[in-house]
């Protein structure tokens, strides 16, 4: 049996995708199906702010399938706040069966493969995978409100308020989702909460090597491979992680959380993370490419840092996990 | 396309449990793998204890099975901490591929249908599901801390320190996991933090009724049928709910919340609750008995309150999951 999850005819029927302000002011803002400028979505709180960017998003992939909500079999996600309970308010309106997922930024990745699972042993005849994730209700959550004002280190990293959602389905389309890789716990040792990228990098280069070593795939087989959330102190670390010991890597190798702000103009520190900058990346930008022939054969590796501040203030590391996905040309 | 999941030969080849103080003062006290008298675990916080459990428990489960962790393909489940932090640390050790799920206290149902689907459908020859709790570390992250000491009303439930894992393989054997069916989520309008029976029961209900209604099967067909953690409250709660609709139930139907205490004698409000109450009475009750035939067949339908402290105290009302599975003498 192989270590790799290989798919029987899956592909990602259609998608949709969310962001926030920050977002809409970074070079991707085009690609996203909607950019919102109100950090609130018109709520009252954060949390209610990051629900109401769940519904929206997959709303719009319902109307982009025209398609009701009954004819959804099953939704498999999460988020980042406590209880993964953006996604539950998101969610619960449709009556859809649910799924819960837990893989910090890696979720969206987790989503695809479980999702795909079902799909392709015919348990279900499609299947909804998203993940996201809000600036706003993260600081808050993780470190700190933010009336406090606080100062950011260099390796911060700015967490996405995004949103990207796929729907599966059995059969032949333009995007095939050919197989993927779940991803093991590895701890790095590292205890700083503002430097997330150092946290996942290890888990990043273990489930990069994996992969390569049980597909028999070569980097150079891929038009792209992107990490989800890294940022720019884990990409280079990851790099430096793998060394030489994939050929090529380092010209296809990208990074959703360096893509997604101007790491530049935009004040992002080390760039974009949390499960909304894989997921929307993927959603806005990566699959309308895959769709139109522009990338043939990409592979995503969204990767999370298991962080609970109590567990932090004991002392204790953040251990990562990262999950790969191939999506192909169909 | 069913909307039950329908598994091709997957049996539950092993399954170990440990609990806490309370439990192993409780009628079930001689069912578990593991009696531990120490909250703490022999460590020194509430969340480290947790990841202690949850180790012994996978541990004893690959001592009773002769495993060495290296032939396990996949490790499915998760805890009620934020962030599940009590799994990953628990599993980290192993180096296992892994899925963290949030359900809630419906975890060990989610872990059983996700890791049945991947064995079933030939994605993994094996899979570990298990779901944990620890009384301490849930009440001091979702009530007060016990230092506190707060008073607790009649209809609160007592959390369970307890930890339950299966492991699912391909195949025929004693313990058959026939079929499940995911849950949806659904809100019932509570607000009352101590009242999870009622936020869980609706969708226990719902989950009930659906389970029957898609499987053609009756209530007359299973020797058990137990909810996870509903306690007395939500239990009655739950039947009156499904009131007549489905004959001969009520003579079939437990709450293993309701089992694990005995209800009278011990100070338990309205019984156990969390991830680890279903997990650990479903392995250290129930499928020993499964096993050696004094159960042919039952539903078990682990219930989860997606309880967010933070939308509690914004007004938000705390909705309710619920997963079924079968279980079948082989």
């Amino acid at each position: 049996m192989s270590e790799l999850c290989i798919f029987d005819s899956v592909h990602l029927k259609n998608f949709a995708s969310v962001v926030g302000k920050t977002e809409s002011e970074g070079p991707l803002a085009s690609c996203f199906d909607m950019c919102e400028k109100d950090e609130y979505f018109g709520k009252s709180t954060w949390e209610e702010a990051e629900s109401e960017m769940v519904h929206r998003c997959i709303n719009i992939l319902f109307t982009k399938e025209k398609m009701h909500p009954k004819e959804l079999d099953i939704i498999c996600g999460g988020d980042l706040l406590n209880q993964c309970v953006a996604s539950s308010f998101g969610v619960k309106e449709w009556g859809v069966p649910y799924l819960g997922l837990y893989g910090a930024c890696s979720t969206f990745g987790e989503a695809v493969l479980v999702g795909g699972a079902l799909v392709s042993g015919g348990f279900k005849k499609n299947a909804l995978g998203f993940a996201c994730s809000h600036f706003c209700s993260a600081e808050k959550q993780y470190r700190f409100p933010l009336e406090y004002g606080g100062q950011r280190t260099p390796t911060a990293q700015n967490t996405v308020t995004g949103c990207g959602a796929v729907l599966l389905e059995k059969g032949q389309g333009d995007i095939m989702v050919k197989d993927g890789l779940v991803g093991r716990i590895v701890d790095a040792g590292i205890t700083d909460v503002n430097n997330m990228g150092a946290a996942m990098a290890k888990a990043a280069a273990d489930t990069i090597r994996r992969y390569f070593a049980f597909s028999g795939k070569r980097p150079e087989d891929f038009d792209v491979i992107a990490t989800g959330d890294l940022g720019r102190e884990g990409y280079e670390l990851c790099c430096e992680l793998l060394g030489d010991s994939l050929d090529g890597l380092r010209d296809k190798y990208t990074d959703c959380g360096m893509m997604i702000f101007d790491m530049e103009g935009q004040d992002v520190h080390s760039g974009g993370s949390g499960c909304g900058c894989s997921a929307s990346v993927t959603a806005g930008y990566f699959l309308p490419r895959i769709k139109n022939g522009e990338i043939n054969r990409m592979l995503l590796i969204p990767t999370g840092a298991l962080m609970n501040p109590t567990t932090v203030f004991q002392g204790q590391s953040i251990c990562g996990i990262a999950h790969a996905v191939c999506f192909e040309r169909g």
